[in-house]
């Protein structure tokens, strides 16, 4: 399979983009790789390695889009990005999938723009896999649809099931909707709505509303709701770890001699903790809906978080999930 | 002061709630205390202690009003439960206040339909103190309006703005919106409308957009945000504090001795880590914007959070927190 590269998306670009590709040559087989960014920058990390030469294809892009800029606008103006030049190369076919860890705003709009949605998705969504006590949970959506209808949550929930399922190998994942309140009757307009549509859905493992307080548990496969709810339950759990690493941490550097003895033996411990929130671990999100394999990279990617993008990318290809979500909306059409 | 107190309330109650009362009457001097249930029972807690006899009055009341009810349903037909009474010593003028430990709904309905909005407020507001790492941080709301109008959202930082001058001492507290981007631009429809409401508005020290992710920190005081949101941040952080030491707990049953005398060693710091997030010691919940001092209690609270419960209606009756918020609103109308 080929795979296209934004080179320059992410803080440590091209550098760990570099190294990542690198280690995924070493890594995978049948893998090619188009790395898209300023030839000369790109081509003097390269130098710095050996590698089978034939699996490397560098495509010039002498722009860059910054998360700050406006999404759509920058898209327009800036033909000449790497992650232009990037999703065009799945536009065009030449590659099966595309990896940025550049702008989130830009990755979705030129996405949706130019590789463009599966024919019967009303709007792609973004869905990251996140740490649970018990196991990881999937939420879709988390930032891609601010403003959303009931159907498109429904959706969402299928998409996320296909995904979930062959690259998990679960068999009928669960699949709860995010609400504030466990009873039917609970939430606000777009909940209520939504909870009588995936009731009705035959095929889906529909647990019912699951409030915020039970998502880290990972009892629940997968989550659904609007982009805006789904990002906030996000960034709040990645909040939280890290207050609570951080108190523990002041408590320990204003505590007794005998706590800090205590916390060393421990290091073991907090280190495996520390390994079940690392992002890295699980590659990027997955941009399900669009006619592409859309991995996003997780803007502070390193080396390893692209290796392992890269093999998530694979997985998706190999698994066959953008035909399995391409049938299962060609037959509700 | 006179506070009415629904007997009934809470998972604990009444055994929890009288013994709150007994600790609150040798505490605090100036409260007298209205108790709401059924007599025999209220008094036969009540014959437990010995205290001050003519500082408590028990109102009878033989009905109540469960968490699974539906709540205006259930207010209207149960006239004789604990809330409904406790809320009627308020409407009447008997009680300056209210706390109960029973169902939110019932409450927050009870409140708006029975004490009553105060004039030129459009919707009141659930508005909980978490502890952050560096100082506690206030959301309002988290779960009286799911559904919300960007006037609703200026409305919540004036009143949180009053409540916590006046609770915490803090001369201008700062306020931020709950967003999933820092930028203006960024957000849905509501969050977009009410950051420029927000930004126009003197006498607000408004920070702008908050991610999710900074609130833990408590760096800003006063987070504003519909209560579908409010509620699902304040959830997922009660969640990812749970889970995480959840997991903590996991990697030493499963790990070495030495781990498990890290972990012993580490007491102390663990037991401020669980005191800090202990809501025990914050009291209750205030509902802003109604035409009493209303407080909602935990529905697990236990003695401790009843008694410390009162204290905050005393601080607040004290403070002159309801003519403030009066004030505000008389002027805008």
């Amino acid at each position: 399979m080929k795979i296209a590269i934004d080179g320059m998306g992410g803080d440590n670009a091209p550098v760990a983009v570099i190294e990542g590709v690198i280690q995924a040559l070493k890594e995978y087989d049948n893998v090619e790789l188009y790395i898209t960014g300023p030839t000369e920058i790109i081509n003097s990390e390269l130098a710095k390695y050996t590698y089978p030469k034939e699996r490397i294809t560098v495509v010039d892009a002498r722009e860059i889009i910054l998360p700050s800029e406006h999404p759509a606008m920058a898209l327009r103006k800036k033909k000449d990005a790497s992650i232009v030049k990037a999703l065009n190369l799945v536009k065009e076919g030449t590659c099966d999938g595309i990896i940025s860890g550049g702008s989130t705003g830009a990755f979705l709009a030129g996405c949706t723009l130019i590789v463009g949605r599966i024919k019967g998705v009303e709007r792609p969504a973004l869905a990251p896999l996140m740490p649970g006590r018990r196991g990881n949970f999937m939420i879709v959506d988390v930032g891609a649809n601010v403003d959303c209808k009931p159907s498109f949550l429904v959706q969402f929930a299928k998409m996320g099931k296909i995904y979930y399922q062959k690259i998990f190998g679960v068999k009928n994942p669960s699949i709860g909707l995010i609400n504030i309140g466990e009873e039917e009757e609970k939430g606000n307009e777009l909940t209520k709505a939504t909870f009588k549509l995936l009731k009705e859905e035959k095929g889906l493992n529909f647990k019912g509303n699951i409030e915020p307080r039970e998502i880290p548990t990972g009892d629940t496969n997968i989550l659904v709701s609007d982009g805006f709810v789904g990002n906030t339950a996000l960034k709040m759990y990645e909040g939280a770890a890290s207050s609570i690493l951080g108190i523990i941490k002041d408590e320990v550097i204003n505590s007794s001699i005998i706590s800090k003895l205590g916390i060393a033996l421990l290091k073991p411990v907090l280190k495996n903790l520390l390994k079940k929130f690392d992002y890295k671990e699980y590659g990027g999100a997955p941009f399900l809906g669009v006619d592409g394999i859309c991995i996003k990279a997780h803007g502070s990617s390193d080396a390893k978080a692209f290796k392992n993008a890269i093999k998530q990318t694979k997985i998706f290809y190999e698994n066959n999930v953008l035909e399995d979500i391409k049938n299962e909306f060609s037959i509700e059409k």
